[in-house]
């Protein structure tokens, strides 16, 4: 197996791009670090270009086989590589899924949500839910942040989360939209969920848009009982889920 | 207003002790920092014996009439009390409350939680559920660590949370006791709740400890539909707190 020794070659120059979005979206693929995660990307069959480790011994047979190509590398460029304080020291390039043709019976919707540890939570959440599909507005946190990643425990790999506008996912989507607000909207216990829904969740601050939300079915809120101000929006998404899922 | 200056001050030195839980407990006295948080617990009638701020024209009224002593202090000072690595200038000691005669109609009991951020935002749902407290196992995190402060939003001055064996609790409990686990459990929405209830969550690995869950009257799960290995325990208690409020 290649060592690479030094951070200044070519392929690790263009890795370490993979921290950044705009990089992740011209080169279509996404960089994942520890062997927790490399293996959940394994069995969730994403296509894996490249493993890089530190310790060769890590290496599983699988690895091997489900990926295009592998290297050994230093301590130095396990460290230019990682995003996380303690470098875990293997490393994969995967790319990206075409998302064109995702079912769309029963999603989440999320309206620039900006907490990357809420982002992973709701992939989580929605995963064990049985949701079809997490959508994202734009300005919503990065799905390949590192921190996305880790809270959604290996979700991002199991069910479709892919970015779009709300005009053009209320144009495909056909089932009821719900949207969630405190003003004029129903308390979510006395609605019967729909077969086919789509539940829109907003940012942490400002909550949903209201331009999305004069374009919903209904709108709904999870009542406050006690004196806390809100509830934290990956509990409010993960209560609504559970609900609307029979 | 007297300023204190040297880090070297006896009473700063004191205050500054307050990050560990040991001598929170000996003392009696948790400290809290940010405008947001002094806030909160003034709303909330928490008992403040003294405020200190780097700049004397944040003192509101309210906070000289509502805290027994007031400081300014000088920005080293305020490094040396803060845990966060950008000090936000204003802080209040606290004393905490008598935890002797709550009401436990509808509570939720820690067994073991690590994660301060979970923690917090348990204790925010509590509080948003309309639960009467939350009750924790020694070994669960210190709830007047700065991360549960903060995840919590102010709701540890709003709900009784107080730390308690199973077993002593189990003695003064009077409904039913729901533990949570995979093995031999019923799905959580087969249940009719309970009007007296205490849902018992468990450690983000381990679960609930298994003496506990023989010593429950039912254990409940909520189901994974889809590939996720598990629910964030925040997010489950978020769940299951709604499924039992009314």
């Amino acid at each position: 197996m290649e060592i690479i020794e030094s951070v200044q070659n070519q392929k690790i120059k263009q890795i370490a791009k993979l921290h950044n979005r705009k990089d992740r979206k011209k080169m279509n693929q996404f960089l994942i670090e520890g062997e927790h995660l490399v293996e959940e990307a394994l069995n969730s069959q994403v296509d894996i270009e490249m493993i890089l480790t530190v310790n060769a011994d890590k290496l599983t047979e699988a690895m091997v086989a489900s990926s295009k190509q592998q290297y050994e590398i230093t301590f130095k460029v396990a460290e230019k590589l990682s995003q996380t304080e303690s470098p875990q020291g293997i490393y994969a390039v995967c790319n990206m899924k075409d998302m064109n043709d995702i079912v769309m019976n029963r999603v989440i919707y999320l309206d620039r949500i900006q907490d990357p540890g809420n982002v992973g939570t709701i992939i989580r959440t929605a995963d064990a839910a049985g949701l079809d599909a997490v959508i994202m507005a734009k300005g919503t946190v990065d799905i390949y942040n590192d921190k996305v990643l880790r809270s959604s425990q290996g979700s991002v790999f199991h069910i479709p989360v892919v970015e779009m506008d709300f005009a053009e996912v209320k144009e495909k989507f056909e089932g009821t939209i719900y949207g969630t607000s405190l003003d004029s909207a129903r308390d979510y216990k006395e609605i019967t969920p729909a077969d086919k829904f789509m539940i829109v969740l907003g940012n942490e601050g400002q909550g949903v848009n209201n331009d999305i939300l004069s374009a919903t079915d209904e709108n709904l809120y999870v009542p406050i009982h006690g004196r806390a101000e809100s509830l934290n929006v990956a509990v409010c998404a993960g209560i609504l889920m559970y609900h609307f899922v029979k």
